[in-house]
């Protein structure tokens, strides 16, 4: 299969040679550096389908410089017309040809991919600016859900538009569909609140939710007696061929614990720690690659990740995809061990509050989660031995940006500091979870954060 | 997460007992054996998201038999009344409490879960006859697309509906959507052809699709100099770290191969046999659990497969999901090697022929392949050593459902006819193929086929 | 390949019968009970190859009871004369016939394969009783290493002998082969301290390993900048291409830190709290199966693990598979991050102290760990995936074995209790670790421990 | 663990400037030029350990120049004094000070690793010239075993030392140790006729071994009805679970087939094709790595490989890692399918015959085979994933070495040309062989070969 023109997947293109001159017989007045000058949410329409990015753009003079989603670009700025070309890592060309009027962009963009020069693809889009963050205190949002979405799709209409730096309280239902009423709402398969809209999240943003509240609000839960494939060798397949009833378990918030509700023989005194946690916070992902998957699914657009330290206090990081994020939360679960193993965490309803903010023009390559202690790179992929290259590798890259470590430096510190977690074995998508304490970072020259 | 409740994954419940007489004071006349007797397509509603599966039903007097989407069940036929309860294998329930008119049947069904059987879920549904099979000469259908899915969704308006046995003449674009004629239709990703609708392909059967024709129908191909990341160690990754330009093939049907259109310096003399073949082949998957995959997906129920035996001459059988299947068709290679290595084959359009049959109520595990000289299990997963499993359980229960052939037996067969081939690293899923010659299984004492 | 004859695998076999009579023209007189009950070692010579496993006789009147292996014995006891079959759990049969003098059984062992009942195997062997254990103090024993192996072998001869209960205040040379003075004693790769030989120990029991001292003693360790295989994506690979150079640590156990002696810009405040540790305790495989491996190499035996929670204080269980059980330990880490990613941890000699004893006739599927915290199950296999399954499986055999938990107990606590780290990627098997948290099992009810 | 200072690992050092001056107060007259050039075959003692690795040494004059087992060397010969210094790929140094005196050269070599410096290693080492290769007509050696070992190690004794190009006609037991006449010589596991010694084969050579016969000596074979666990899926493991006995199979040489003796319902007309090849093909690995490797184990050094493509016919490469290379063979399957099932193929004893060559300072990365047809890469890993990265890495590196490919152009080969089968699944690694067809590489430019 081709999964996309390589242009489109690197965004790397190049105009073809045009004289616009024809076109505006009466050159307009130029527009001052001030109206180009900015960020641009690019949509562009590949045959039907939208495709988002971005433009950073300067003027000066006549002169613009800047990137096209990353790719650094030179260009010129003449009245309102817009030409630049940007270059991309494999080589392939972008090259853009627009006019500016009442803060958006419009014009065409040609990409060319490396080693195909001779086969541009023009392509027709609009650039809105990036809004700028709104003045003033942050909101807090009551927000009562009434529908409940089964894919994380940017298809969905958001259910409230919010501005970074507010937050939302809200409620999920459970993974089967049920509400803190035991009312059941919709279909199984963690069904989601959201989307909801944050203003000024662009594609290249990252975007932070952090929990402030993540609690219990109904005193049962549903799980089962199965252990997942990815558990069971032959002699526990064996074992476990009867396995796959519902077990409810009884929440009690006042002492902390959860209990089964009919235990059988040998776990009438059994219990555990109730530890509320969220198994889904999504972003929705790019509609050209990936335009609807379900909620039992994940991906670096985060998903269905079932961590257990996705709990009150926690900090999610996602990358943002398309305008707004569009952001998910669902599949709370009130006690998890790692990974999921039944398939079925203590599956319940929850009452959510979190703060949500973005971090302009930071790509981050898959969710990351920070607690007062570590920070947390999430591995999600097809094989628990990927899922570990993933964490591995979304790990060094925080080390490399944040921490401005070489490669060398970067494995001494993940050679000697790093704690890894099976955080998910009951999806397609298995997940391990690195995380380093902050003790260890502290001393290390960071430039952010 | 819960993915979905086991009563509805499992489809087993337990109708609440209910009685029935108040509800009908009048009690109309019984049906007569033939109006219940026969096969029914469910289509159940679960908080706004439809499931399908199937009844068959036998009537015999007032006793009424069969099976609900596998599950034996038994009850009455009372009137137009129909009342029974099916078990699953978990030792839940599913109790109906239905009527039938006018070859509808309308009632409620409640799943129980076993473990859970204070909760059960109670269901609206409606069941329509299977269609009989048209009789007389199949048609031969002369299709040209116009609209080019890029999600294997039921949810997707079917742009033709055939009856089992017919034939389409059609074409493909490339998996870039460029058609024949170099035409881009449609942005990339393995954009399809279809999807058809077939009469009488019900939930719990098996699609047969023969193809009759695979060929060229232009003379150029794209495909790109990278290795997927499952085919690089750390050392081929440092070495092949600036591949992934675009490279054009020209293909030369007269000669039957095909060669890189501007070859660098050993490659002047290279070119490949051409053997045309389908990356894609699949039907719509059941929409309560995977609504809409992206076309570069794969999974039971075929899909972005990239199997380089699915040829002119071969047969592929798929598990029917939704009324009328919806086939899907797409992603044609002009030549590739095993497991589509470079991510991109040798990507062109098509020009295919293949005619449609529908195996009642036989369920299939996942794809299967046939040729003149083999039978072929494909196993999907996220690795290659999970596909291999699944491959390997394929083939183990094709060799059990037809040839009957005990476990001792199984193991017998595959330590020495088993042909495994990677057919598949450049996507999500791997795929593994288990073949066997069926020149080692022609003696065997087959009761199908 | 054929590994070994399943008969031996399992231990399964039937003694030919033979007329004993012709062979003692004058039956002795019959021994009493009290001198064939009991446990024994059997030495069985297999075609030149030693095998090691045992009896546990019961002798009543005439009858002998028991078991070979695990595989439950019947048989008779008639003056010295010694005759029992014993069936394995394929149906194959075990058959001895033996005349018992001086506490030494010698004779013939005819083992069959179910399947094979044709060719049986006619093996001599002699048995010895297990010694009772030792009564009165456990001493302490100072030992001063001489010679390191580099092979975990069943080979290698005892460097000390003790008794179960015992301790010994010992010292291990680094990964390198160099010792707390500086000097290489022998060429790296991990080299051991033992083996040490525990009296009483037979095959089918579990050794435990009690630490009560893992303690530096010496102040630098050797690391080095690389990343493992299992760590590196393709990104990550390309990044990390140089890597590989030597990193000298400075070891202060007065403030219980490390750092680079010569850090590089970024890292001249880092350092890591030290956690003395040990990469290798091992017993000998056995013999039949694995003669030789190297000390860089783990299995369920035990081996270079490399998990960091062997640490002074911890219990290691490991299962007997040779007379003695012949015990090593090496490999010493002044701190190392989870799974050794950059396969060099912090080298350093060590000071060890740890007590012995024998749990008798208790199997275990592989290494487990013991905290004062956790229990822990070391699942050690080709993939991170196959680790996992083999952590899981052995926890749910302890779970069974020690808390008599049903399989669906099993699943429910494994789901709601299971806490799952990577513990080893830089060697040819990769590890996982099952830890479950004491406080979860203290309700339960367990009937031994 | 510390696997081995990186110095050995890279063998790269430096020595230690000393002034040999005091050593030789009467300086011997200066060796002529051809007393010093030409390969040698290094023995190092690594504190007790034997090391092997090569010098290939050119004299013109004073000046020294050549390559230390691979890496570059520069140096001097003064009388009969050689000093050089070599660097490894990492930076670290190895320097060499020696004499020469009847083709032997004894001295020291100091390993220095880079990041380590201050920490230089000394080893004394005695070289040996690689023999010439024998002149005239090669031998065909006829060898009959009467030793069979269970080890794939360098510390057996040869059976025989053979000139390279000669040809030995021998016998090998089948895996359990018995032979064609149906006696049992020697523990199952794989027990192997040889090593053979062949003369001039130095570590960084490659042996060549083409097998003119593998051909079927008596008329059973002995397999099982189990599957291994890489092929169970938890469905098919509990469809699986009673099995694991033993299934004889009469082999009809005359007839070209194998049926089971006693087929039980289904097969009593199941046959399959005799196609009689070798499941162990090894050389020693080298000593200080891997001592001692049992017969069921597999690495870059060959092993029980189980690829049912080494038949009559075929020649396999292999690396050589210690002088003489050590060549073993074993584990005849009358048949087997792909990957070996069933963890016994139809093991049977074997008639072989095959030459034997050396391709002299030729490296390659791990086990290759060649038919007529098809040039053959194997991969061999813990898990099918990683042997398919290593199939493909292996083949990559055969078409840059052989056919000078640039990285472009072995991925387009790679892409359009590859036929990827699974080759074993039943032992501890896994296999997958990376096949090309000869018409394709026919074209290219090919330097040798």
């Amino acid at each position: 299969m081709r999964k996309l023109p390589i242009c489109l997947l690197l965004l790397s293109g190049v105009l073809l040679p045009q004289s616009s001159g024809a076109q505006d017989p009466q050159k307009p007045a130029r527009v001052s550096d001030a109206v180009v000058t900015g960020r641009w949410v690019v949509s562009a329409d590949l045959y039907g389908t939208v495709m988002y990015f971005t433009f950073d753009l300067k003027s000066e003079g006549n002169k613009l410089t800047g990137n096209l989603n990353g790719d650094k670009l030179e260009g010129t700025l003449s009245g309102n017309a817009i030409h630049f070309v940007a270059k991309d890592e494999q080589g392939g060309t972008e090259e853009c040809q627009a006019t500016i009027q009442d803060d958006t962009i419009s014009g065409k963009l040609v990409f060319t991919d490396a080693g195909d020069e001779a086969h541009p693809e023009t392509h027709q889009f609009t650039a809105k600016r990036v809004p700028q963050r709104r003045a003033g205190v942050p909101h807090r949002h009551e927000f009562t859900p009434t529908v409940f979405y089964r894919q994380f799709s940017a298809a969905n209409q958001p259910v409230l538009t919010i501005a970074p730096g507010d937050t939302i309280n809200t409620t999920t239902v459970d993974a089967g569909g049920t509400d803190e009423k035991s009312v059941t709402r919709v279909l199984g398969g963690n069904p989601q609140t959201g989307p909801f809209y944050i203003e000024t999240a662009a594609p290249g943003d990252t975007l932070s939710v952090h929990f402030t509240k993540v609690r219990l609000n109904r005193d049962w839960a549903i799980s089962d007696d199965a252990v997942v494939d990815r558990g069971l060798d032959s002699q526990l397949a064996v074992k476990m061929k009867d396995g796959g009833k519902i077990v409810r378990w009884h929440l009690d918030a006042q002492h902390g614990v959860a209990t089964p509700e009919k235990a059988s023989e040998h776990l009438v005194r059994y219990s555990v720690p109730l530890r509320p946690m969220l198994g889904c916070v999504a972003v929705a992902p790019p509609p050209q690659q990936e335009a609807a998957p379900r909620t039992g699914d994940s991906g670096r657009w985060g998903g269905n990740m079932d961590f257990n330290e996705i709990v009150e206090g926690a900090t999610v990081y996602l990358p943002v995809n398309v305008p707004g994020a569009l952001l998910y939360v669902g599949d709370g679960h009130a006690a998890q061990g790692d990974g999921e193993l039944t398939g079925d965490a203590l599956e319940t309803s929850m009452a959510v509050e979190f703060t949500v903010d973005v971090i302009p023009a930071k790509r981050i390559p898959g969710p990351r989660v920070e607690s007062s202690s570590h920070i947390m790179a999430v591995g999600l992929d097809g094989s628990l031995d990927n899922a570990f290259r993933d964490a591995t590798s979304n790990m060094a890259q925080w080390l490399t940006d944040e921490y401005k470590l070489t490669p060398s430096e970067v494995a001494q510190v993940l050679g000697t500091a790093s704690e890894y977690k099976v955080s998910e074995v009951a999806d397609r998508n298995a997940g391990i979870v690195l995380k380093i304490n902050k003790e260890r970072l502290q001393p290390l020259t960071s430039t952010t954060k």
